[in-house]
């Protein structure tokens, strides 16, 4: 390491993004090529420069996610003595003059659907002359596989998608989607990968599970309504998923933990476990500047626990860098639902944002999904925003 | 290249893998590592020693595919050149004396559901008190992601899958599939690549598709049951994908092509092209050495051109290396069905097998799926076997 020392990284008080935080990414310095870095209040630091492993190098974090949990914790540890002391003037950066990278090479993609609230607002919405929730809904997690290949990294802007829609007459037609919507979520990256045939436990999880993302699974419901039936969302959701380029270790969220929500009836032996790890942490959504919703991530149903055990339980085996999401997160308050088509209640109603209202995304708007959560002494983290900004469909 | 020279490979004149063929896989030589070969008559001819180019020494073919359809039609070319050629010993080996790999490093894998007389059956057997195909169905292909992590090639063997499954009381548990079944598919391998937002119209299929191979989507029909609504199919089908080791380039199903049945209604114009790339290509399905049925591919509803211009209509990318599988293929004739639910209609009905009964898959069954297209001249060409042995579920 050559370079000038500089005196340690200021950070301020009030930063979310304190040493007890320090979520990775993968990004490029101004000129330079894309690395893993860690987030210390306002600046980035290299790791690929600061710590002896050349996996830091690389454009992607599938290779120290796949170095296992007992490694995540060595390099947090170097990191977290590294906060305290002066660095390097050509491994510090700040956040502002780097780009970033989706900071995974992601598998495989799967999406739950474990807000109580969210999927019975939805089954209200698509299906309103039956029970809003389906029989199996409390009996296991619900969830889908994704297309992996159109994940995104935030601020990357997101393409109006045309699809095939019914018209109000009973006919077909296609054209830009006129019901473009999101979906609030929390996503969970694997670290540790599994073997074909061997299922991970509920316990098992923080063995598996390296951290957390914020995810916009953008989603277009007059193209999903349409297609959804009998083999789920398809080209409603996979144009594209945005998530946060700041992935949060389970590390940082200790102060996090909390119980979650009785379940009734209590679940099957396979998705119970000692360690449910539920999470508080407070979700804000906000559309064009304005926060329209404050989803509670506190409030699921089904943990990410529970969701791993499930999706593995056929004996199904998870790679380094598979991305799992716990489907929109919604409270029971109007306040806390978290996509747009519970807030218009199905476009009926209209949400004032700014000195306009809106239903669903309009072109040119953007929504940034931001995210706290409790730390130590009363302090908060943030986990790393998703943001995008909705462009016009192409002429095909 | 040094060694002693052979004369060129003899191929019998009734060989279903003759120099039209010429299929290509992932193979490993006796205590070799991996790499491209190309399969002729009984032997498997070593592209990376053959041909100069380095992407062939490589132990997947995505970077090969990645390269473009000038190119394929280039290194097929040369090798129905050196198919009539004396070649090096040291890059011919017996196919009896290879490993085989998966293929292609799959990105996302899709699965369709174009055969309506699958749809029709399986839509009775799932929904017997409403209308068996739901009112989207003849207006696009219907089709959802399925878990790429989880393909493997064939003679992987296939742990019975446990899962949650509805009781006849009405209660839920935990076990062992008692309903595991195949769906006997074609499955199509993207070569080239498409941008995020940029749709692949149905003319451009041939530039971007590089080969089919034969696919067993194994489902668990009693976990399918109860999880599948309203997401979809999840672990009843991602403990296991199987495909053929050898993937057959378009080039060489020229003789196979066949107008698709009659489509009403009309498709939209995004659905429509001057190509529609049917394929007479007939499959049989092998219950421990027992041909059980023979689905007949030239039937399905919906083209793979069709299914691939609906996947990326709303802007999805494609990459190198995707795979999407055109669904079960079911006939019109009960002889014809692609499914072990279907031929039993439900369980209800025994399969002769030898000189037993089945309904679903016992532990040890072994599944074994050909099939052959037209060549020239009268001959028939075959596609890569897809084989599987059902293994017993595992202690949990």
């Amino acid at each position: 390491m050559t370079g000038s020392r500089v005196s340690r990284v200021e950070v301020p008080p009030d930063s979310l993004f304190g040493p007890e935080n320090m979520p990775y990414g993968v990004f490029a310095p101004p000129d330079g090529v894309f690395r893993v870095g860690c987030r210390l209040g306002d600046m980035v630091l290299d790791l690929a420069a600061l710590l002896d492993d050349p996996v830091f190098a690389r454009s992607e974090m599938n290779a120290f996610l796949a170095q296992g949990s007992r490694r995540w914790r060595e390099v947090r540890e170097k990191l977290r003595a590294l906060a305290d002391t002066a660095l390097p003037i050509d491994a510090v950066y700040p956040v502002s003059a780097v780009r970033m990278a989706l900071p995974v090479r992601i598998g495989d993609y799967v999406d739950f659907y474990a807000s109580i609230d969210h999927a019975t607002n939805l089954g209200r919405l698509f299906r309103p002359d039956s029970e809003p929730l389906l029989p199996n809904w409390r009996h296991l997690p619900v969830g889908y596989h994704g297309r992996a290949g159109t994940v995104v990294v935030s601020d990357t802007p997101v393409i109006r998608p045309r699809g095939q829609r019914r018209t109000a007459s009973g006919t077909t037609d296609f054209g830009p989607s006129e019901r473009l919507d999101i979906e609030a979520e929390l996503g969970f990256v694997v670290g540790t990968g599994s073997t074909l045939g061997t299922p991970v436990t509920v316990d098992e999880f923080a063995e598996h599970v390296f951290g957390v993302a914020l995810v916009n699974d953008w989603s277009a419901r007059d193209i999903q309504a349409w297609e959804y039936q009998p083999l789920g969302p398809f080209l409603g959701k996979s144009f594209a998923t945005s998530i946060s380029g700041w992935i949060t270790p389970l590390a940082a969220l200790t102060s996090a933990r909390v119980p979650i929500p009785a379940q009734d009836p209590e679940p099957l032996p396979y998705l119970r476990g000692l360690d449910d790890f539920g999470l508080d942490i407070d979700l804000a959504v906000a559309w064009n500047g304005a926060v329209v919703t404050h989803p509670p991530y506190a409030r699921m149903y089904w943990s990410p626990a529970q969701m791993l055990a499930h999706l593995t339980a056929n004996g199904a085996s998870v790679r380094p860098g598979d991305l799992y999401a716990s489907g929109t997160i919604s409270g029971p308050e109007p306040s806390q639902r978290g996509s747009f088509i519970e807030l218009s209640w199905g476009g009926t109603e209209h949400i004032r944002v700014n000195d306009q209202t809106r239903t669903f995304l309009t072109d040119g708007d953007e929504v940034t999904i931001t995210a706290t959560a409790p730390g130590t002494e009363g302090r908060r983290i943030g986990l790393g925003e998703v943001a995008g900004r909705i462009l016009c469909a192409r002429d095909t």
